[in-house]
């Protein structure tokens, strides 16, 4: 299990099944990084200089948009991951 | 639906009709980034440092005008909404 | 009617009749941009990180100079104003 | 009159008569921008991120040395003066 | 005894056997950065704005992500450390 | 009189005879600037963001070691005097 | 003696005998610039937006590592230190 720190969120991509308007399923790098991730873990927040800890807004389970190029990517027992900042999550879907 | 997070708020983009002088439509490309648009969700507020939540001032319904450029495109359910941070409004059309 | 966010003004500029040594009228491109005018909305304030809203030290109908090159030239019912922060204008005439 | 706004003062610049060391009087271009002057009117204070107003350290009538090139000049009732923030003031003369 | 100030963490790197597909072991500047490390030593904490120091999330012993190129390299006693500053760790796993 | 404001202090700089190994003295612009001063007088203190005055730790006549090319010279009747910002003082001889 | 202001220490460095792998010991500019030193002054704490005083980590006498190029140079008293802020010094050795 990955536990994120301060505001940070563990998101496992949404993969989209990309078609080109010609019918043709893109390979992996001429396609748009995702924009669409399912959290997967939060952190428990960042401390504010008043010396309280903030709540993420976001929750285990949550379908989130972020921004593209946002975070980073680690392999975690052979599944990929984006750990990224609260902050560079957009919107819920919901 | 989109739940935007913090301070940010999602926005649909009020197109207008764009008529040149000599009265020829423009296509889309050559028309200029609109700057008005109806809010549609927003956010929790952001946190300050003391700890607290502020409320944002704007509200779902009103309309807005709002920086060029300013915020993310994201298309949801097949339509464009521009999610921004709530300091990217200028002004409140009422 | 417009109601600026924040610490942000509506102000509507004061022109000047401008004209050269040799009595010509410059033609609008040629002119500097002004820096006087007249405030003719106020936003609420902005929110320090103790939660507070400082409200604003200029007031509708005041007399203002500001920065010049500051803020943000909207059209609004046909009529240019300009939308700043509090703190793009240097002084209120009075 | 000009009652500037936050932590600005306003300052008339005192003119420095300036001779060459061949005793030529320099035409303006030449000089260097002058680093004393008269407050004439000073702004009610910054307000700090407790909410408090902070009243400036300088009042009207202390003469001055400023940072070269700091604040903005500007042309009131025929007479020029520089609108600059309290920090750009180095030292009261006194 | 390394006692890292502040926000720090002492970090054991965890060297990756690194084959390549045609099975050849890369010699060690063809290797990317190792991305996780155990903490061997903790600081106490930054202190906030408020004056109150902000414990560590990360403990002794715990087996951490960081992000690459991030922290200051230091050879103690023959052995190689990276000491870098909480933030720089995304997550812990447990 | 000199009265410098927030955290600033006046300095008058400690010259100190350079000769080069050749036993020649060097005019004035093949010196390296001095970094040793003596405190001449001292602001009033910043306020914090909590709306406190902190008193300088340096106080007239300390002397101390500052940052080479830190601070405005100036020059009041007859005399060069260096400003700078307490942040810029290194440490007091003592 | 030396006192630093705020969150600044003196260092004393500790040089490390150098020894190339063929046995030639290198002039001074050749090595590089050591890490390791003995603090022998500490200031008093910076002041946080509370208007506390932080006390510093380290105290005279602990063996430090710091940042290489970290901090200014200064010679006193015919010896040669290194003053710098608390946050250059990575870890204490003890």
């Amino acid at each position: 299990m990955l536990k994120p720190l301060g505001d940070r969120v563990v998101i496992e991509v949404v993969e989209q099944e990309e078609t080109t308007t010609s019918g043709i399923v893109l390979p992996d790098s001429a396609k748009e990084k995702p924009q669409e991730g399912k959290v997967v873990a939060v952190g428990s927040g960042r401390v504010t200089e008043n010396g309280e800890r903030v709540a993420l807004e976001v929750a285990e389970g949550n379908h989130v948009i972020y921004s593209k190029y946002a975070g980073t990517e680690v392999k975690f027992e052979g599944k990929e991951y984006l750990i990224l900042r609260e902050s560079d999550i957009l919107a819920v879907i919901g």
